[in-house]
């Protein structure tokens, strides 16, 4: 069996990803929405399942809320029921795109009113920030048009910043601002930021506290994901991960599904770039669960994400340097390959035991009971989805 | 001015696009359905809408129907309150893709209990299109698997084949069945008929009441649409066209909207191939005005495609055919580009100013009060999306 | 150590990958061909470093030739030599894409002289099958246009089909064409024989001993081109593989090198379907070693075959089908996924050692001497590449 | 017919686009270059070529060199050439791809000697920049890698910036540097420029003397190009184009020719960000004549430029910012759509014959007889191509 070396193992103890709490909701496609059984009603419930998640692997510390979908009357009772459970409340993201008044824009609107209440929402999250102690404030901007001429992408670009630098200002001495990019949907013809260089552009633009967020299905086919991780590293901009993975779009289907390999060489330059267990690069998982459960579907994302890192560390960088200064391509992509192909799952089943986990949490949650408790105990109510 | 001849005319005459009824409900994407005052409640509104499209162009004399979105109790009274309106009900489209019993698959699914739900839904189809006097029942497979091992895709393919055969031996004879295919959405890994040649070897195996039903944003990114109409043209299988544009994906955006010069590099082939004013070919739209108007929208979408087509006409395949005989590249493009860059929209004014039209249909429906009229009047019910 | 079974060991005995002569000259872009000290001359060099892959994997017993560029003046000089050395001779490839008659089109010329020389071209190349003792002729269409207008696609469907039949009749009992499909290059508009759909529809129309050849990197973007293997063994016509691997577009890659989860679900098709150890599906090489060493690189690629095919192998069909039966989406994709993880290197080595081949080919390989001789060995003369 | 008003005729007055000298000697595909009659031997002849595309229609007034290509023992002398032919001397452009040396690298190369060679190789660029009086340095870091773990991407991309540190210093005053980026090829895994943000990014470093040049065949595929002329413009960093169109990958098809409303798009762009006839962005074109005669492809393809600039002009961008103001999509739409389907070519060769040019440039070229002249005259001797 492969063992770990002390180095990566002590690498591997200080990993976190964060969960997001809609992935615990219904979700689907713009067809059908389908639904599962014990899905949870309300933010409580929906950490409740996330914490599942983190005691069945410790790898999952945090959750991600969704403003308005995760709005609460009491925030610091929230965080203190995370807490209990052993989780702490995360990212705040924002929501542009789901009132009647964003159809043609929010933060880039021409209506001064439309704009000013988009900038006012991003106020609130940061209050609500201050109550559940969460450092990043995290757009993603759904923005754009559907047909050429339809807006003006210039003056849309230059109130963005505008709306941006307000926002900025806001911010709390220890919270971050982090921009989003995507390639496209749910706008089909132009994106107000619909790639890493906007992004970068944007929040260069504004200071230190700004950041990008790279979500790994948001890029156009056959892009090398793997090159703006070194690049925005590189220029010290990458803030956070949404990690998912897709075969065609913004699939948003569990990462590592679609193309281990892609995540493999993704965390690498992670590792490479300084950016491990580097508290400004934050780990989150950004994905649906349409079709499968969804709390085995963030423990299978979690373990996912361990099992790649592990292999990541697992590159004899030496012999990688040795090769590339000899022009040996072929040496060289052997050294990388080797790593991928080496089977890491026994030592981090091992990793577990020695804390107390068991050696399959996805075995050992069926066993546990807790999805058909949730799946007897909540009836009635409404489930919670992308809308609540 | 540029001129039509009498036979572009009497060709341009002939032509008429199906509409399709949801084309008049809301419909949005998987992150929110925006609304639109007016937006019809049920089937007969729906009708009187896109009946107004033909009012105005003369190029929309049939409404296709969804099953169950525009079920009602007495098909018999929905064909009257059509052909009253000046239309008639046209293609029957079934739907296995938003029942919870179709979560993993319908025609394809292995048990086979929901699968007999799914084929007895399209004999419920065919029963239908005997009241409407639909000649086309057309069979869109949303059906899939999200990850790689979900499903068994040959044995879904076999299934399939079954299905269809049984729903083929139930039409009558002047009935047919036409078959979408579909890249991806709303599956993420593998979709049962993803691309043409599946489309045509489901098909063949019916027999010759079975046809390909070409959408034309259901194809991977740079696929060459028109070389798909002209083999199935030269196959004897292509049934009919869905209709729309995109940039990225599935937009569903209108026709001609994204890239004007493939749909006419798609209607020459049409024309070349003998499938204008063809039985054989139906034209349809198939497109989703998110954020647009939906009756001035499809008033525009019919006349981009009357336009093109009227454009494709234009080209001169004798200069055509002699520059390609003399391997003359340039001669060959600039033939076909004359065409394409022909203003055809003063003659296709004065041709329908000679039939009693407006020459300026979006102008003339914005004029007629009918937008404010329907905001006025529909108000109260459930607006009509694509769950109805 | 993970151990494989006597079955699979046993197919795994069985697998033969069939080398092109052409990845042993030297290939490049259009922007520059590298050249790497020792590549051959000539026909018998080619062959020769083909053998030293065989010698070292016994995994390549076959090598296939390209005519013109392996023209000699005795092919049973050639055969004996191959012999001499352990392999056959395999699939004769024709070459209609580099004399200056062909810039417009060959099998699909409008010319009849031209579309008769290409014709002829493809007798000469049975008759070297006679003499080489060869079953397969492979077409590779490269043709196409590149501007809209320039040619009359469905004219050249037509005479392709025509020319193809003239070429069928004159096949031995024993031999067979293999049509092979391409999205694009060198053609940029059009290519005449794109897609699986195209090469099934022509390939049908001529006879049981035509069948489709699928090059794994001659897809669009996103193409899941393990359900064209399923559906291509479904329908009987899966005659032979190109493998490769590609980022973009055809990069000619070294088998599972960008992808290598694709290629184990490719495999997977293949075993699913009876492909694997069938003699009616070719497995072979097609791919360009522009900036690695050649023979190492071949050497790799079969490894890579072999590696993933086991894999496949590993994969528990009925845990998988009860998983599948149970709609368990993430039960069957672990299934899956527990296979391509599972690290079956080591008993391939050992595998190896029980055929008295050495554990490692490539370390082996490296330190024959092989290279260094032929490096000092091959002084003068002109370096094979894709002219000759 | 359409008329062009006196402020539009007056901007398309200073319209001028660069030809390549490439284009008018031979290029194909990696599988093929065919030749045509009358290509150049010499960069004396490719200016006298290009010279002809401008006396026809006066919107090529200068010609960029390609270095080695385009070597020459005394520029002054080409210079006065082309001076004598009505042309000047324009963007000097550099070639780090086709030497055995930089098989792996030239401006990110980790062996010292090999960087050097390449800085160096852009000193003398600048020494000929100073004799041609040209402005621009055109760097196309055709860099890359085939193979994951190949190079070290991060390594890479800091030695990049301290050679373009070196190259920008040794700039005159009025000299530029345009660093192109390019989605892939040569490179098959990862280019070290692959993206506008990677270009900005680099170019922002290093001061104001240096800028962006987009090339609209070296996007991903579904790139809003449009967007990154737009955010280029606003940055300030917009440098050059170079123009051509694809369907697939860098097809270097004649510009327009595959989406002309993409390229309507882009040259609105312009227009509405100020950056036609602004000397900061120069319109150049790179594409390849593989099969189509060159001098009269190059007329083509600034005829299509003139054309779509024209119909950029016609907007009415009152009328479209109300409809954007209104949040009236179709209205917006229609606006754009309308200037695009407006055939302003009359009202073109309306111009030209007032200028005493050709109404039909192309025309009065075939008629003129310098193909058959050239076609005579230029026997013997060694076509040029992408290696001369």
């Amino acid at each position: 069996m492969t063992t770990l070396s002390p180095d990566i193992l002590s690498t591997l103890e200080g990993q976190g990803i964060e969960l997001p709490s809609w992935a615990f909701g219904n979700s689907g496609t713009r067809f059908r929405v389908f639904t599962t059984p014990g899905t949870p009603r309300d933010p409580y419930e929906k950490i409740a399942d996330a914490a599942q998640v983190n005691a069945f692997t410790k790898l999952a510390p945090s959750v991600a809320l969704h403003i308005p979908w995760d709005k609460v009357d009491d925030y610091s009772d929230l965080r203190r029921h995370a807490e209990d459970l052993g989780v702490t409340l995360g990212t705040i993201n924002s929501n542009t795109f789901q009132d009647e008044d964003y159809k043609f824009g929010a933060l880039t609107h021409h209506d001064d009113r439309i704009r000013q209440k988009a900038i006012d929402h991003h106020f609130e999250c940061i209050d609500i920030m201050h109550a559940t102690g969460s450092r990043d404030l995290k757009i993603w901007l759904a923005e754009g048009s559907n047909y050429p001429g339809q807006g003006d992408m210039r003056a849309r670009q230059d109130r963005l910043q505008d709306s941006l630098q307000q926002i900025y200002a806001r911010l709390g001495d220890e919270q971050r601002l982090v921009l989003e990019y995507k390639f496209f949907e749910p706008a089909f013809y132009h994106t107000d930021v619909p790639d890493w260089g906007t992004s970068y552009a944007q929040v260069a633009a504004l200071g230190d506290k700004a950041m990008v967020c790279l979500d790994t299905g948001h890029h156009a086919p056959g892009t090398n994901i793997e090159f703006i991780v070194m690049q925005l590293l590189r220029l010290g901009k990458l803030g956070s991960f949404d990690f998912n993975s897709r075969f065609y779009a913004d699939d948003d289907l569990i990462v590592g599904a679609a193309d281990p390999f892609q995540l493999f060489r993704i965390i690498f330059e992670v590792v490479r770039g300084g950016g491990l267990n580097n508290p400004d690069v934050a780990f989150m998982l950004d994905q649906c669960h349409n079709i499968e459960d969804k709390i085995p579907g963030q423990i299978r994302s979690v373990l996912n994400v361990q099992e790649m890192t592990a292999r990541a560390l697992l590159v004899d960088r030496d012999a990688l340097a040795a090769a590339q200064q000899a022009n040996d391509v072929l040496a060289a992509n052997a050294v990388f390959m080797d790593a991928f192909y080496t089977d890491v799952r026994p030592a981090l089943a091992s990793w577990r035991e020695e804390r107390g986990l068991a050696a399959d949490p996805m075995a050992a949650y069926a066993a546990s009971g807790y999805q058909s408790k949730i799946a007897a105990d909540r009836v009635g109510g409404t489930q919670a989805g992308w809308g609540a």
